[in-house]
């Protein structure tokens, strides 16, 4: 009897890596972070576009966090990013361009991301070399140790 | 005797896709379905980048029709999109961001491309399985079938 | 005895290509370029994301220059670019999306490039066949030869 919570798999696996799809209302963050765990992804690097809701932050350094914004209902125009481990967690960094419906572009370090009225399509390539982030106190910046 | 309308090769093929290199006047989005058919791509993710003419929809859901809006000599600072099939015909998804003489950003959907005084470069990775859209008639979103 | 010049190196090979991880102060282009030569790429593709302190240049076609602006302490919401050869030397073609504290968006050509506070991660997609670029006198763009 298939478990009643089972839900179809959004994504697929290509030669370097997966085709994550995802539908309205999900956690675009969280399901990168599910993926990495249940395919045991040592890192990755990703792009990305969709139809989304936002929440952008800017490293205030005075205050040691992040400034944030939130948008509802954009066109993700492009997302960039890349998938590593700390204390043995995902540990993601994306960024992104959105758009509304004036055209005019806004963006940066995506803190928060749901998928919209639409879908997100997320094209992500594998390296086989497990990665660890750490993140640098002072500018906040989470950064890849090769 | 070679056929006189033959052109020159607008694209390479590398061993995770194409790259695809077009011109002043060429109709980007026409260029990358004619690649789908002639090299029977099953499915693809790709991102460019370049200079262009672009015009951009944002979906009116009221009205169920994209809100369009051209600019001119704009340059092409990131598009990303993919490749499927709908009614075996090949099915676009494709995002940009455009800027201009200010150096300021605009974007979204992308409804139509024309290359301007530049080119445009667009590097495609090819995914075995053949992959069908469908637009979903209440949000306008062309979605991935997994 | 080791140089004591010698940095730690800050890439990583792939399966399909590098990894470069850019760190506070670093000239990205000049790190690509250095890249290109040290490890012989015959022509590439990359995308990227991080902090920097950006110039972008828009074509002055009256003028036949880049009319230059430069920007502090922004978000690259993403970078995109190919690497090619003329006179054998490296020719990189770079555009870049950046955002400021106010997620505003801006960009276009990237004439230069530097780490600011934070890091710049680079993936690098190598193609086998050596392409050279050669820059249109008329419209400024530096195009990929097939």
């Amino acid at each position: 009897m298939p478990t009643p919570t089972a839900k179809p798999a959004n994504y697929l696996r290509t030669p370097n890596g997966f085709l994550l799809v995802l539908h309205p209302g999900d956690n675009v963050l969280h399901e990168l972070e599910q993926l990495a765990i249940r395919e045991k992804i040592p890192s990755a690097s990703f792009t990305g576009f969709g139809f989304v809701h936002p929440t952008f932050g800017f490293w205030n350094a005075a205050k040691k966090e992040y400034d944030p914004k939130a948008f509802r209902d954009t066109e993700l125009a492009s997302m960039t990013g890349s998938i590593a481990w700390k204390d043995d967690k995902p540990a993601l960094h994306v960024h992104g361009v959105v758009t509304d419906k004036n055209f005019t572009a806004y963006g940066g370090h995506l803190l928060a991301l749901e998928v919209g009225t639409g879908s997100v399509e997320i094209t992500i390539v594998v390296h086989p070399r497990r990665l660890t982030r750490e993140v640098d106190e002072c500018t906040g910046a989470a950064v890849l140790n090769l």
